[in-house]
């Protein structure tokens, strides 16, 4: 039953444009160079796999710290490659599922890439899909030997596929010897300077309307920037851009929403330094 | 047919305020400012989560001490969203279920949640719904993994969920990289001064008929904090509310009140010191 | 069908004395003031329950060392309880019941007791329904979490719930997390004193008709008492009741009685002493 | 089919004196007080089960080397008692089961035990039943666990039963805290000095028709015992009086008994050295 | 119905040359005398079971870092004997499969290989194949069994087998006492000197239409090797031939193939450096 | 259905003279006075079984290095006896059982050989069976426990068994307390001395023709001897008698054979050094 119940959500073949959408939920602020660089990367495996008869199977893992922006990415890279077929392998499709379900619902989606051309499969989140927990530690050993078999396996002849995986927990995958499987690795960092969360209120205009890139918003930004910075006592931010957004939406809530989204932010900097 | 007890028992929509109403049975007495502290925030992410577009999905844990107040606090700030779907998951509903059945019965409550508008859900003590036990330690990886996504998972399109969790063992939680799962978390302090265990007697009334509060019940309750404080050495109570209370009625049944509630509590508070 | 076998040999409501009463074979010696204590003590928390409203459940927990006599005591406190509801939960009823078994079998003790006004459930031997073994260590953490969770669930409204447990491995349910769980704690000694043996002795009236407690009878017993205390060089006996009573019996098989309790005693004392 | 196994190979009820005898198969030879003392002590513990009637159930435990001759010992008990209900559980008749299976046979027998008047249960070879093996460790918790309860499991009214068990593993039942099962303990020896070994070639008649108790025949025993002591440089035989009866028979294949028997026991004894 | 997956794609006897030659897409170049080595050994193997009436079972293991060409290899060997019946077991044919499914898979294709007179068998990936995984560690105790038996077990009279093996993990078979069972051992080195990699270049004419071997070409050649090594400031490629050939693909989308071509070669040299 | 493969295999009762045959493949060539012995300690214990009344059950152990002869000295032992009932417990019979399935087919052959009056049973390979690795260290208890107990299991009246197991794990055993369980154990060595190997080559002939015992054949072994002798520094060779016989036929697939016989022979030699 939970292979109907797959059924009924997503098209079997095909791209399933509104799962892809919602990992994206709040855009991609290009904050910094990096993140250019990255699509960029991507956009060169995806030509690569377009073109070259020698390499039918690319595989690349994202690699960042909780929050940093790897999920968005892996589907926006995903979604620009245009390729006919792209599917999403998450934990959350796959809520209450055993082990042999599990296996089974990854086998198929690789063997639906299998008969289509032009092929993306993003696989989200690899610690949480084989259930990891560091004590002990435990996780469904099934599971990852499935993916570490698919993500080496070859496509049949005349067919093509991209695989693009995330993970928090690079240093788990290593003792699982599962990094030696990815043809390239990127990583996915934390938003980091002033400059960078300047960049980010500015284009998320937390004033509305614009005000925030007038003369006054810019004030108060620079304003909250180095309140922000006071509190903390350092210049390194090292928080995520996800952590980011939620934090601005919590301060709206706030009529003062500036001290309000200075006071989370010194946590989150805060909760940060405390690693 | 677990299922149908499940369904049995609780409407599958909406609120079952009797339920809820269970784990405030002896009402929130606001011995402390914290307590009101807790109230207001819980009532902040509501408001977030009603508001905000961007964050469908708010996640709180509450955390303390063993009778700290934690279900009662949480099962409040559940009610008091008025929202029109509010549930409680918990293992007192979960008795005898196997692992399998625990994973479903919370999905399911999810996934109810996932139809209605504005949710709630209460997840209580995490620690015994995933049968920890520190001998081994041994604990349900399915249980917890299943939690760990569903308290990750964004509701679909036009749904919004607020995620009210409780726990006595943080520590573990952490051990575990569950905490990070969290958008936020609320520590609930034990009662810890003798005014505020001044405060609990007042508000309980212990003479009856409002004796408390007269001349000669200050009298005798001034005299009781007294002599606890002489027998304990110390003025840093450090025991729950909910402990506190059961003194209370235990101390009840004995003709004298007073010498019993002080030599109760007086074990209470060694106990702590003992930890 | 074990569910069967369980129907078939205690009724499903009510008491079942005999059970009970097997518990208590020998009666209770008061060979110590401590024993009317634990009486009393029960009779207290036998009282909340039924007067108090505000704690409709209460759980103690008797420990001692094996054979001190922990679960006559709490039959004894059971039964004087007069409850319409009592139920003895008991390793002995549930050989060669699975996991699953167990779970189940205890669940429907408690549901049973939920559907009564006043009841009383005794949970025997926790270590043993646990199936604890140091070796590893192992035990059935299905069993050990639905105990935990049943002996915190609050009965339904308008019922009572005493719950009376023992163990003789106090230390392992500390490891386990699961003494919190109770509201209050009473320890069962062993026999300590060579006053407390001679009690037992003349109420055990060994020499039969009488005899023990007469002149020459309480001078055989004295010299009993005086060679144990000669051979063994200490005036601490640390052997419980049970094997007490044991002794008792197989000296009685031997034609020469004094001697042989004498050996048989000295035996179980330096048994001790070697823990 | 198991149970189907069982029944066609023994009666349900009363005495299988074959299986028994088999136990005993080379009789019992009295070298030494120790064995006389062995079977007293057993028969005072039959006489107590039949007499007391405060101590209906009464378990005792034969523990020793291996091949001391623990199962011969307990079996000749149990004849001895003439009691109308003689069982043995051995793991030699569950060969092939799997843990559900022993756990069914093992209550089987006890509740057979149940229905007669007197009765005596052999549990032999403890380690064995419970699948023990030392790495790891490993061994069936279930099987354990129902013989830890069975053991103590007082029969119904009117009902009495003598259990007698044996194992080569004390040391490992202490670890399992199965010892204090037991009401009684009887450590069964090796054959220790040369004059035992002696009585034992003398009563098993090596040179058959009496010649062995003959002048000439007790002659080559000394010259075998003084060869044997020669070459093992140690009065201390240390070997039990199965292996002794292995070794005749071995050398008897041998046309020189003397020096092959000589040859066999000083491995035997020599083994027993590298322990 | 794992059974018929298996059944229908591929032939149950006989040689399926496409699922071979896709484990030799990219040719052997023979870039090294040790490749002629390897083969040589290979068909040596080959030529004493066609021969010899006395070791109708010869198995060769092929062992190596990652990529270095050892399932390349192992194929070029099989297909070389051309003997009627070539069989491949491979994790990714495997895929999904429970350990009970593997086994039934594994002892299929040998039992199939028993009733046809010369074969090969090619057990690739032997780590995969039993789920391994460092942390525990873990994998399939069932599936390295019957390997371990099968690799062993004597073809029926009259029937000759060569199995060649491949792992990347000899160490790890090692500890599984698995080495033993391998009648000899060929290692698989990296491509190791900038000549080597020079061959491979040429080879692989990289600027297409034999342009690589003329005079320009070789010079590009030598600008490459030499800034490769400058950039590494090592002459030690240790790099497998299957990452060389990716990374020859990966430069090709790149219009300036030699920079990309340096810059992904150090990253790979540096990699390993990093071991 | 393995039971079914089990009996079209095999005939039930009777000997299986093929399957004993494949174990003996080349012969036993007497190379060692050694030889002789086990063959002359064999036929003791065969005919101990025969005519001792005492002693119907008779276990040996053959151990020794892998190759050292091991099995086909006990398929020797066992055919020689010209019992009426021998049978082969092997784990090449058992491929892809699973662990229910290896203890019901052991069952099996016991059961068969209860109702034969003369019997052998050789129980081949003891770590295989029970699917030893090293690695945790991992077992089947199940199996190993059911061997323990029929190897000990005494034949019902007027059935005699003779056990011959074999084993390169002693050790192992030992730690799994199944030495004991054997009433004697016998040692396989190595092929140690140049000698012996003279004596192997000849008897091989391995010039054919009966050459090799001629002048120059026995100058060209001397001359491989001492070749070897040269290479290896050590007159101890310490390789079993089955991989020399291995590379004697892979030398005969080379020309030159002396030649490469003393590589294939230092290389086996230095291996073994490397233990
Ligand atoms: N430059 C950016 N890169 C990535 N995400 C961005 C960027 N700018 C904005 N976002 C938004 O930030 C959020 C990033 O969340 P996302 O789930 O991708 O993070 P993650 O690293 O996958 O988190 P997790 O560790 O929880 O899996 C998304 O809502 C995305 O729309
Ligand atoms: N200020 C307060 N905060 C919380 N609970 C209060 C307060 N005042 C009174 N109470 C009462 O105290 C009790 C608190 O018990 P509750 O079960 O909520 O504690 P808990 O911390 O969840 O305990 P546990 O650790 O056992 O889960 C409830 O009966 C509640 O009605
Ligand atoms: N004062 C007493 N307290 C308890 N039991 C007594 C007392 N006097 C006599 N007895 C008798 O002693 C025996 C005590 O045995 P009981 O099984 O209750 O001990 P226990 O501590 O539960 O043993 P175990 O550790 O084996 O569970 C009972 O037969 C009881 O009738
Ligand atoms: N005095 C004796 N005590 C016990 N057994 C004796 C004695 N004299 C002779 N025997 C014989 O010695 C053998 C003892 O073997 P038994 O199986 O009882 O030893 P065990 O200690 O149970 O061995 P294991 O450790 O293998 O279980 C029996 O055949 C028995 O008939
Ligand atoms: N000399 C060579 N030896 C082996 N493979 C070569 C050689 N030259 C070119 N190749 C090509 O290189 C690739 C080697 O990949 P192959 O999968 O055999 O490596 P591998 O060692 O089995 O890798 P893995 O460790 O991932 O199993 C193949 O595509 C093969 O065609
Ligand atoms: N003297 C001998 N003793 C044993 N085997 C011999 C002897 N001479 C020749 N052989 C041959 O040597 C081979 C020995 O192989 P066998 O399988 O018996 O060894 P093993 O010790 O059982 O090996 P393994 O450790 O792999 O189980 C057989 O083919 C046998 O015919
Ligand atoms: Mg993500
Ligand atoms: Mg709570
Ligand atoms: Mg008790
Ligand atoms: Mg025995
Ligand atoms: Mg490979
Ligand atoms: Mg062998």
């Amino acid at each position: 039953d939970f292979m109907n119940a797959l059924d009924e959500v997503r098209p079997a073949f095909g791209v399933n444009e509104e799962e892809l959408a919602t990992c994206v939920q709040n855009g991609i602020i290009k904050y910094s160079p990096y993140i250019n660089g990255i699509l960029a990367e991507g956009s060169l495996f995806t030509k690569q796999v377009r073109n070259s008869e020698h390499t039918p199977l690319v595989s690349v893992l994202l690699h960042g710290p909780p929050g940093a922006g790897k999920t968005a990415l892996a589907a926006t890279i995903a979604l620009n490659s245009e390729f006919p077929f792209i599917k999403l392998i998450s934990p959350e499709s796959m809520v209450g599922y055993n082990e042999a379900a599990k296996v089974a619902a990854i086998s198929k989606t690789f063997n639906d890439a299998y008969k289509s051309p032009l092929n993306v499969v993003v696989v989200d989140n690899i610690e949480r899909l084989v259930d990891w927990v560091p004590i002990g530690p435990r996780f469904s050993n099934a599971v990852l030997q499935t993916l570490m078999v698919l993500m080496r396996k070859q496509p049949p002849k005349g067919r093509r596929l991209l695989i693009l995986a995330t993970t928090t927990e690079r240093s788990v995958l290593q003792q699982m010897d599962i990094l030696d499987t990815f043809d390239a690795q990127i990583g996915v960092p934390n938003v980091s300077t002033l400059q960078e969360l300047e960049y980010i209120l500015t284009e998320a205009d937390i004033y509305g309307d614009g005000q925030t890139n007038s003369e006054p918003g810019r004030g108060k930004v620079h304003s909250i920037l180095s309140t922000l910075n006071g509190q903390t006592g350092t210049t390194d931010i090292g928080v995520g851009i996800k952590k980011i957004l939620l934090n601005l939406e919590t301060a709206k809530q706030d009529p003062d929403f500036d001290s309000r989204f200075v006071e989370l932010m010194s946590r989150s900097v805060n909760d940060r330094v405390m690693l």
